[in-house]
């Protein structure tokens, strides 16, 4: 057996190149004497490459001086409790756009620490949408506006995002790296590592250390985001081999360069949609044309029974992980930074194969 | 260069075989097609080897079906959060043992969610040492009592427990699966990977499935143990590498068998501890006699500048990581289940050496 397409949703294919330097470093890591795994945190060998991660984030991504830039773990659910926990005080109102799952998760934590006031909804539209910016109705000083840069399940995703007077948060798990942005329009951000930046076990946040100052004392130290700033991500032992991996990740992103990488996944992704389009109706795109997301495309076929087929028979053809979420069906390709252009001309050539035999 | 033998207290050492059979599946588990890193944590592979950890671990401690383990994030430091926010509630009071530094930081953050009673302090005593049950001064009524079962840093270790009528909750990080207990005599363990169980970036929780049920509506999601001991650890992405190589070493274990180990790591720590006893004073043990760990042998030396440069020959003789923990200083040798004999035997004869040159 040999590697397959993984159209996996997260976690998700990793650059070949990148997995095979881990294993080759997997028992002796060059000169320690000991895999990366074994050794300690506070030593220079790992302290190293966190901190080379760190270099080559706030290279790749333009991260000005005062953002602290943070390895945590959890995922970003444990995230959709820390923001408000550091962020949203008594008194305050948070404003949050409900854009489907992620985003409702997100409302939902929130809820349990303060008052939120939702600030555009189309978490239930069909076709799929994020909000325009022209529809949300901001609070007067709230304490953030949270907004889900793509939402992973129903594929749609944010194409441009609206300036706003308070801190702009956003859970980025499923497109950060994947095409340039201005972080100083954000005050957060915030990524579980298994889709663009590596494996599973590793939590990005990109945080104006101003911020985290007003967390409440009654915050467990290790879900206060200063304790962190204070500590370089050490306060304790932190996922050393994710950050070990996420770490080559951004070498091979700063040997793609993240413009080329945006140009060609918007290229992979136009491939798959104008599959769609083509089509004749036999696929049809499940999310607002204008909010397609390069990273996730999802969409339909005439019938269960045939999106059923069509994830197995894709399977067999080693395209796997095609099956959309349990909790929309349908068919979902995941084609992240790593997700090769061959991938996705495999895909498409199956997708028109199944048409013809079945359309 | 080849690998050394590696004293680290954490991230530690790992069994050989382990890392050589990570390093064969790496780039492409079998039958996967890719990594284990790059499967969904909903697919059956993945779905697999998490319960089969689970059994391995239910089957070595003896874990009774009214009791869970989860797999989560966030190490220890986050356990000294969660524990309050689950199991303390306004009105009452947690009784905690302080015997060192880690008992000390789950005190700490406890006193941020409600009312703490310190049961015993010898927390700053020299030698170093734990509480003994007979002095343990427990509140009626309380919510739960907390101890640290080892302490890494100064080396001092539970050699029994105490039965409480309130939950006990342990931090075991230090000395899981080194010896044999009795979960039922508790009401939660908890314990970070990266010394006993595999590399960091995993928490294991053990808990009696009906105290979780207490939690405040007011816990963020990723913070109830109720919604991971519901979902299987499956709320959000787990991470998923360091599950996969907690579940190697249960394997490793298995084959070991814990009564061995138990049995093996005593001996090891007895070699060390002799050679301390029979040093006329050169080497001086820094826990009381009978609450030396077998996981962590704290000593020291006549003079600073001797254990600078114990810690530096050793080094440079492949015995790595001796340096005790900088809050403390002294000689540390961190000797967990998968660290040999052999790298014990040549601890000894180094130190024995050491001070023939020195003494």
């Amino acid at each position: 057996m040999s590697r397959v397409y993984n159209f996996s949703a997260g976690p998700a294919v990793l650059p070949l190149e990148v997995l095979q330097q881990a294993q080759n470093e997997m028992v002796e890591y060059p000169g320690l004497g000991m895999s990366i795994m074994e050794t300690s945190h506070r030593g220079k060998v790992y302290a190293a490459l966190q901190a080379e991660a760190e270099a080559n984030l706030r290279e790749l991504m333009g991260i000005p001086a005062d953002y602290a830039v943070l390895f945590l773990q959890g995922g970003a659910s444990l995230q959709f409790g820390m923001v408000p926990m550091n962020l949203l005080l008594p008194g305050q109102v948070a404003d949050y756009t409900n854009s489907g799952a992620w985003g409702e998760k997100a409302i939902e934590d929130a809820r349990r620490i303060g008052q939120v006031h939702v600030a555009a909804d189309c978490g239930a539209d069909i076709p799929t949408r994020v909000p325009r910016i022209a529809e949300l109705q901001l609070s007067d000083n709230a304490a953030y506006v949270h907004i889900t840069s793509n939402e992973t399940i129903s594929g749609a995703q944010w194409k441009e995002f609206p300036r706003t007077e308070a801190p702009l948060v956003a859970d980025m798990s499923s497109d950060i790296l994947s095409r340039p942005i201005e972080v100083r329009d954000f005050g957060l951000i915030y990524a579980g590592a298994q889709k663009n930046l590596g494996p599973s076990g590793v939590t990005i946040v990109i945080i104006r250390k101003d911020i985290a100052e007003r967390v409440p004392a009654s915050v467990p130290v290790m879900l206060k985001y200063r304790t962190h700033i204070k500590s370089d991500s050490l306060y304790n032992t932190p996922p050393c081999f994710s950050v070990y991996m996420l770490n080559l990740i951004t070498r091979w992103v700063k040997e793609q360069g993240v413009d080329k990488l945006f140009a060609q996944n918007r290229a992979k992704a136009a491939l798959i949609y104008d599959a769609i389009d083509k089509s004749g109706g036999f696929y049809r795109g499940t999310a607002l044309p204008e909010c397609r997301s390069d990273m996730n495309v999802t969409f339909r076929l005439p019938t269960e029974e045939l999106e059923s087929s069509f994830a197995s028979e894709a399977a067999a053809a080693d395209l796997k992980n095609l099956k959309g979420h349990r909790s929309v069906g349908g068919i979902r390709a995941s084609i992240y930074n790593a997700f090769p252009v061959a991938g996705v001309e495999a895909l498409v050539a199956f997708m028109q194969d199944f048409q013809t035999r079945n359309g």
